[in-house]
């Protein structure tokens, strides 16, 4: 019942790619830019960026097993559908054009949606908690002056207000595939 | 098999508080404006809205019980997500920009969408029913100018056109969130 | 098992309904544009538009059908569902505003979402052959002068980059219907 290191590669890879592809999206949208430019880049994404949100996502992974026994059954849809669920998240931070009470009721009714879909009691734990946490630590990469947001995005202390929306659902996916990666081979 | 009074408060607070949430993102989008300030305002909208949408919704609730009995089964996740799926469509109506065939369409089938996930028989009519009777409440609200629509989105009689497929969701969300009112006691 | 000369009409008006909306969508967003006005319009879209997805939509339950036994279980939900699904996804293709990144992660996200959610393993191949097919044909259109994607949505060799995601969700849509048509009468 436990995750194996091929499972936390496995776990690192799916959030590094998430975090590019939505990142990418902020940026070229203009929702947010980096203001350091001391790192690689990688499409969109200082090198450092994807490895965070990678690593966020292994710890997410590690934190649900800890909680609870995985719920048994493997089906790949369950998983790919909760990555293509915050992706498409994501996007909407991007494509709908500010944080004003519209996008945040919108990103976060749909973060809520997914928790609906695939958190048990662990899960939904795992989601809380990054939306918590995960918005401070934004904060605080701001306040390094490595990125910021722009003007119509900075309503949570300088960040995204949608913010805390985005990573219930990025919590409770991340969650969701660790229990996929146990339930896979225990059945 | 029937909704008791705390049944009927827990209905009209969630109808209330998804309005407020709703009609603050049209009033912030400028989709809708409110002409007569006479009543206290909450939020963006005055006293009577959240009201009027509480009201409703008992009513829905009310209707569901009297054309048939509660599908069996609590979940709360299942009323979770009926709820959050009418915030999002309310926002949507409000991030999409107009009333055009777009948004219109993108507004409809997500009604038809929620409709397939959470109504039976009885909660169709219900959905139906609030599509039908909804958007002429709306227009004797405008034609009492006490509150209009921008001219993006005034394409049905002075309404949003895509009012119909908002309506459609609500009334299912409703219905289904009575049913598992009744269901919470009976299992 | 098989089709019958009724569902190959319903498989033809379903997809004839659904490029009718969406086409509409787009032309009206100004995604896309009619060149050639020889032939008759119906609503914004020449003739041969409508006539064209409801033969691919005939095509697709055809080889579903072929690739293997549909699924038992018949709920009409299902199939409104699936359709619902896509003109969503088509009107999301005109409300986004151009192809960019944003645009494209939550179109193709969106797509493997239909996917996860109606498509078998035959469902999922007539699914990925629709969006290898899918785009070719309609830069064979453009390249005839017949129509033209706006600046902003021409990406991908002169039309929008989101229409691997949109094909996907039709793809699946479509085969997910066709073996609707045949649980009807076998259940």
């Amino acid at each position: 019942m436990r995750l194996r290191p091929t499972d936390l590669l496995i776990l690192f890879a799916v959030g590094a790619a998430g975090g590019l592809i939505g990142d990418a999206g902020n940026v070229q949208s203009g929702a947010t830019r980096y203001i350091d430019d001391s790192a690689p880049f990688v499409w969109e994404s200082p090198l450092w960026f994807p490895a965070l949100v990678g690593a966020a996502t292994v710890a997410i992974g590690v934190v649900r097993l800890w909680l609870g026994a995985p719920r048994p059954g493997f089906d790949a849809r369950i998983g790919v559908a909760a990555f293509a669920s915050v992706v498409a998240i994501y996007s909407v931070t991007s494509v709908a054009g500010d944080d004003g009470t519209p996008a945040v009721a919108l990103v976060v009714s749909l973060g809520v949606l997914v928790a609906c879909a695939f958190a048990d009691r662990p899960g939904l734990i795992c989601g809380v908690a990054a939306a918590v946490i995960g918005p401070p630590v934004e904060i605080a990469i701001v306040e390094l002056d490595l990125s910021e947001y722009a003007d119509s995005h900075d309503s949570l202390f300088g960040v995204g207000l949608w913010l805390p929306g985005l990573y219930l659902a990025f919590g409770v996916a991340a969650a969701r595939i660790a229990e996929l990666l146990v339930a896979r081979r225990t059945g």
